[in-house]
């Protein structure tokens, strides 16, 4: 798998993809992924990426030509499955989301600024427009992020217990149940009986009903029938 | 403001907090962002922050002792008005929830790892349990970086030009109209012509309608009565 990351801004993202699994899902050559210094691409002196805003309201705009410039440059090179744009506008992000685009081979991120792209880039340039949540960041570095590393962390490989994936909030429409490690005891505060009595078939029972009860109480929306 | 985060991975967040928007706010004072290594708080020799599960499921959970220690230790130092952690079991996060946490002064955010902490951290330490989406990650350094992000660049004076804040999509429960910026054409896509006719009752009122219209189609929950 191949992801481009397109950024006004590619420190935000050094730290956020360099560490941990996706280090190490990089390293094992499961996926590559390049950041791409959109001012790279600003042909002016002044490497400007963005403009005032026809029409007069606040904020600036980011600039329909050096986005042009990049996309059409890397789409010669290769075939894209999707061209993200992160944005308020978009199908709201989740677990088969994620699911879906780990099955794809080479994806596009663009990370939006300011009050967003010009227009005429999500309409011909953009095959998916995707919102992480309903709340606004100050900009789609962090959106960026979040998808990759969500995608990239279930590339078959990439975790190394594979069982761990599987028993993930989400993937089965239910939330996980509470865990607990040594010491049995902290502080006055124990771990559940049952965790500790050695009978595998009373905790799998156990760990079930919580995941249920916990569903219920907290996402019963997850339990609804799509 | 102070926001404390507490990581196994601090890298992961060097980059994330440390630019634009956020950078300038903690330049000019608006808030101090302290990044905790958890590690410093692990007493064994080879600082274990986690261990089996109790009950044998896959899979490793963060240890009570060391995240005890440590926000006993902040706790000393000064009130905190939420000690957050990041979890598929929490609050879904929205903009309404943004804001609430901006109007506070000291908030502490903890960063899971593997299967999630010990259930009693959760039970006895953490006062606000938060999902960014229903969608899984690696850790949580990305969803605190999402929250930390959210919430300062709302404070007052963050933002260069206020204006812009207010008229992000969320702020008013509707999505954001289209923008657009120089050249009026490019690649033969054109601006609409309203944008470029200088009369602004009229742009006004395209932006008012694009933004209903946008809504409806996109995301008529939004204007669903709460």
């Amino acid at each position: 798998m191949r992801i481009d990351i397109i950024t006004l801004l590619p420190k935000l993202l050094d730290g956020a993809l360099s560490e941990s699994i996706i280090k190490r899902a990089q390293n094992k050559g499961l996926v590559e992924i390049h950041i791409h210094n959109l001012r790279d691409y600003c042909e002016d002196k002044h490497r400007t990426a963005d403009d005032y805003p026809f029409g007069g309201e606040a904020g600036m705009v980011m600039k329909v030509e050096p986005i042009y410039k990049i996309i059409t440059r890397l789409k010669s090179e290769r075939e894209y499955d999707e061209v993200i744009y992160t944005s308020p506008d978009g199908v709201t992000y989740n677990q088969q989301e994620a699911n879906r685009l780990s099955t794809l081979e080479n994806l596009i991120i663009l990370c939006g600024h300011y009050k967003g792209v010009d227009y005429r880039v999500r309409e011909h340039l953009i095959t998916r427009e995707i919102s992480i949540g309903d709340y606004v960041l100050t900009g789609g570095e962090l959106a960026a992020a979040i998808i990759a590393d969500s995608v990239v962390r279930i590339l078959p490989g990439a975790i190394g217990d594979e069982c761990s994936a599987l028993t993930d909030s989400f993937q089965d429409n239910l939330l996980a149940p509470p865990v607990y490690t040594r010491p049995a005891e902290f502080n006055g505060w124990r771990v559940p009986d049952v965790l500790l009595s050695g009978n595998f078939a009373e905790i799998s029972k156990w760990q079930e009903d919580q995941a249920y009860e916990r569903t219920r109480r907290l996402r019963p929306d997850l339990l609804e029938i799509k």
